[in-house]
């Protein structure tokens, strides 16, 4: 099927891909690189984006979220704007997908969103992705029993990525990376399985 | 102790406000009655409510907040627009008086938010609670652990008042309304206990 993955360029994105290509078509998206541009915190730009891939590469199968941003920062440093900025980019973007997207999907097709593991294990500077984690969480199970035409939404919400560590692990004091290839699979089930409304874990 | 209710005039409000008058000193505020006046979506206004407050009254030992609008509509009627007022009220609301209270509690005192049962029971047309709400689980759950000075935060979520059920019961199909009072309860559990960084369910 067409998959159409937004944020493939990003490291679950790159995950999510290599697990998905074997058997899919993938049309890469972001902000400034792949098959099409988007900036999914602006609706504007999602569906003009939804409305260019429907007439190039026909219909979608799934769409697959591995973007948005969050602000990390302790806690007493954080204001309106670094916190809204989570609720802006991850969680609002995000849904604008799923919004935009209700049309455009095929019977039976799928969302898979992205969240992460810091709303279930906190760290220290980590309350804007908590904050976004659990808003996806809550999102998906209730956008669950609405969707129309057999259409399913999941949340992969994996732990931080072997290939993050570098980037990351300063702040993740004692996790365990998790390996990329579990975490492609996991889109694999979102997409392939018959979940729906359902926070798929990869710890 | 002194206890700020933002809210207090609501439903869930007069029910927290029932069963923390007997030992409490409570300061009502809401956008339009009350002891203080303040929009908590507006962080400048919450801002010049705890300077106030801390003027006219002395030193909070609890903070609680009974408010907070999610827009309601099938999924199909949602749009960036009324998804985001559920997050700049009910979360960012919530959270702006946390950010602007942290200086104003007392040694060990607390902040107690309002979420709702949607983000894990949910009913059509309320993905916008759903999903406020998870962001508060997440958020109460990460910034418990960078809380200053052993301040405690938890995060109430009360299936459908019984007062409320002339308002909200066509919606909430099948659910068993709960009782005002140990609704109320929840809210002294939370402001004498000890327990933080938690989802205090009532159902
Ligand atoms: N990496 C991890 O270990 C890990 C673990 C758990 C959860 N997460 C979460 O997963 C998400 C992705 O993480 P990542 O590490 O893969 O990030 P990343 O490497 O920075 O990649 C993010 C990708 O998303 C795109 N993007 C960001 N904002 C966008 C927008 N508004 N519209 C369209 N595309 C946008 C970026 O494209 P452009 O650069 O072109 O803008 C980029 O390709 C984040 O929410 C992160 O919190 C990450
Ligand atoms: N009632 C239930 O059965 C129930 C169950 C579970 C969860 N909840 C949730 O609990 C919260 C309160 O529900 P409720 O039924 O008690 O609501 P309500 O009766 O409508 O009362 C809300 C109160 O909050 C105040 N308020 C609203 N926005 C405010 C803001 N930006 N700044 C300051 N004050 C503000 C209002 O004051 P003004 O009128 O002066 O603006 C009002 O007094 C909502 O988030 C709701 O989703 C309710």
């Amino acid at each position: 099927m067409n998959i159409l993955v937004i944020g493939a360029a990003g490291d679950i994105g790159q995950a999510a891909c290599a697990a998905l290509k074997a058997n899919h078509t993938l049309i890469r998206a972001g902000r400034s690189g792949g098959d099409v541009h988007v900036d999914m915190s602006d609706s504007a730009s999602v569906d003009a984006m939804y409305a260019r891939i429907t007439d190039t590469f026909g219909t979608l199968g799934a769409v697959v979220c591995t973007a948005g941003d969050a602000h990390f920062a302790p806690l007493s440093d954080q204001t309106s704007d670094t916190m809204m900025l989570g609720l802006h980019q991850k969680v609002m973007g995000q849904i604008n997908l799923v919004l935009g997207g209700l049309g455009h999907l095929a019977d039976g097709g799928s969302f898979t969103l992205t969240s992460g593991i810091l709303d279930r294990d906190p760290i220290v500077q980590g309350v804007g992705a908590a904050t976004a984690n659990g808003a996806l969480a809550g999102f998906v199970k209730s956008a669950a029993i609405e969707m129309p035409r057999g259409l399913r939404i999941n949340v992969v919400s994996p732990g931080m990525l072997d290939v993050s560590a570098a980037r990351y692990g300063a702040w993740f004091a004692g996790h365990t990376p998790v390996a990329s290839d579990r975490v492609g699979r996991a889109f694999v089930k979102s997409v392939e399985g018959a979940q729906t409304g359902q926070v798929i874990t990869v710890d």
